[in-house]
């Protein structure tokens, strides 16, 4: 794998990018000309974790980019189609990894390239500063493996990971990566479900199971019918979600839907909580919750524009 | 019954106490002095579907105010236990009527008073323009029953509606007025508990059901929740909350939680969602979809004190 695009250049996109740069041949696929000339010119700073500066290639044109071995999608999942269909012809002989948040990219990067697809499932976070400058905070694992209906080999996962891994960063490639698909997915819808509508931080109020009313134990509930969702659907977990959960609840982070519901953005409820309420229905299984929280998400989106007949209350 | 106390004078309160006053010597019990001057300087005016200037009696001290023959609770059922505790004692001779939101002020009322209490609802509507002026919108019906723990009589429900109907208010007396009260709480917790987290006015939303992820699935599933759980308690309903649901949904009012989101003021939901929660907790009933929002609404209250460790998104 000498060649490597990388489709959506945020915080992941950008620490993907400027690792790879030292092992492979890097084009930054852009929507923004600035953002392109802006890479091309002065490259990609890494701080944080670890601190080196490189150059790569950037273009917001399909029409002047090669044939890749390797793309990476890191964008929204809600962005996914926009992002990749430009570029979708140039994997004809490589294979595409997502490493984006929750379920359905993948289906959706297979539609557009007809190619070899990975699921991937990355713990890595980082800031991004600016369009050349981007700070690497956890340096975790991207859990990666076959994306089945694609029939991907897991040689090309291998190698995949090796690449990821010999530019610095932290890969394992896995021969079903549902396992810890799902594990995040789970943890990520709960957390960042309850997020957008309470609009609280990662706070330890997702863990405190005390009084009736208490967090926590709407969180428990989420992660529980998540894993019966998964259990119905032949998937054992790689990790327990409420572990994670319970961490994470010390650490008042912002969860991205968080972000996006103080943003006014579109939220990845589709890919999160809702893939989760989906995919249980659609195999005939209960998750009254996750389904609860995913109407109220898009009704919650839908506030945004509606503004009705009158707008204050009366008695 | 010749004297009437009015706890409580918001826009529900101003209209008891305005049409009461042509029938009986009304004191307005207050807290701030200078609402009380006002009324007691300016009397009080009534727009809207009725037009009528009355005095009235208003006092922000219950020492001096006498003994009443009914008291009429209207502040929010967060206020209760506050707004009731300094005139607890001027009812040793009456009864005490709760015109509030959802289940559970009556227990408040009873235990401060220890004499006679009524379960009402009420679905008249108006607005408060200012301490002396409240315009009346819906002039719809005030249901009220005895409220069983404290062995109230019927008649003297009877008395207290028959008062109400003189002074030009529709008011209904029901033997057991727990139906009327349970179709209300179903259906104010369910569109409420929806109005706090999404935004939402009471809109076209609530009672969709097309799509898989429209919002009117979920006003159907608490609703029919809702009506488990009276059901398991022993309560016929008196009306159908998802026809109230319904008509509400074509109105665009803004549910009184909807106010207290925006304006970031403890919500009645103990009272409402909460209450239909604790209820079904006690009884050993399942009340999934209540609870959770519940909690999620818990949850929010909390976010506006909170504010953690660092407060932006990261990756």
């Amino acid at each position: 794998m000498k060649r490597v695009c990388i489709i959506g250049v945020g915080s992941i996109g950008s620490l993907y990018a400027a690792h790879l740069a030292r092992v492979a041949e890097v084009w930054a696929f852009v929507r923004r000309p600035e953002h392109a000339r802006a890479l091309n010119e002065q490259g990609l700073r890494v701080t944080g974790t670890h601190t080196f500066h490189v150059k790569l290639r950037a273009s917001n044109d399909p029409g002047e980019m090669p044939q890749f071995d390797l793309g990476i999608v890191a964008c929204k999942a809600t962005q996914t189609e926009e992002a990749v269909r430009p570029v979708a012809h140039l994997f004809r002989n490589g294979a595409v990894l997502s490493s984006q948040n929750g379920l359905g990219s993948e289906e959706v990067i297979a539609a557009l390239t007809k190619g070899y697809v990975m699921r991937g499932t990355t713990f890595m976070s980082g800031t991004r500063h600016s369009d050349t400058h981007v700070q690497l905070e956890l340096d975790t694992e991207t859990w990666m493996g076959p994306f089945e209906p694609s029939g991907t080999p897991y040689a090309l996962v291998q190698e995949a990971a090796g690449l990821i891994n010999a530019a610095g960063l932290k890969a394992v490639a896995l021969e079903d990566a549902r396992p810890a698909q799902w594990s995040k997915l789970i943890f990520n819808a709960s957390v960042n479900s309850v997020a957008a509508l309470t609009e609280l931080v990662h706070s330890f109020h997702y863990a405190e199971e005390k009084k009736f009313d208490d967090l926590g134990h709407l969180l428990h509930d989420l992660i529980e019918e998540g894993k019966r969702v998964a259990a119905g659907l032949g998937v054992k977990l790689h990790d327990d979600p409420w572990e994670m959960n319970k961490i994470g609840a010390r650490t008042d982070h912002p969860p991205s839907m968080l972000y996006d519901i103080r943003h006014k953005l579109p939220t990845e409820v589709d890919f999160l909580g809702g893939a989760i309420a989906r995919e249980a229905h659609r195999a005939g299984l209960a998750a009254p919750l996750h389904t609860a929280l995913y109407r109220l998400i898009r009704g919650k989106e839908a506030s945004w524009s509606y503004r009705g007949k009158k707008d204050e209350a009366a008695g």
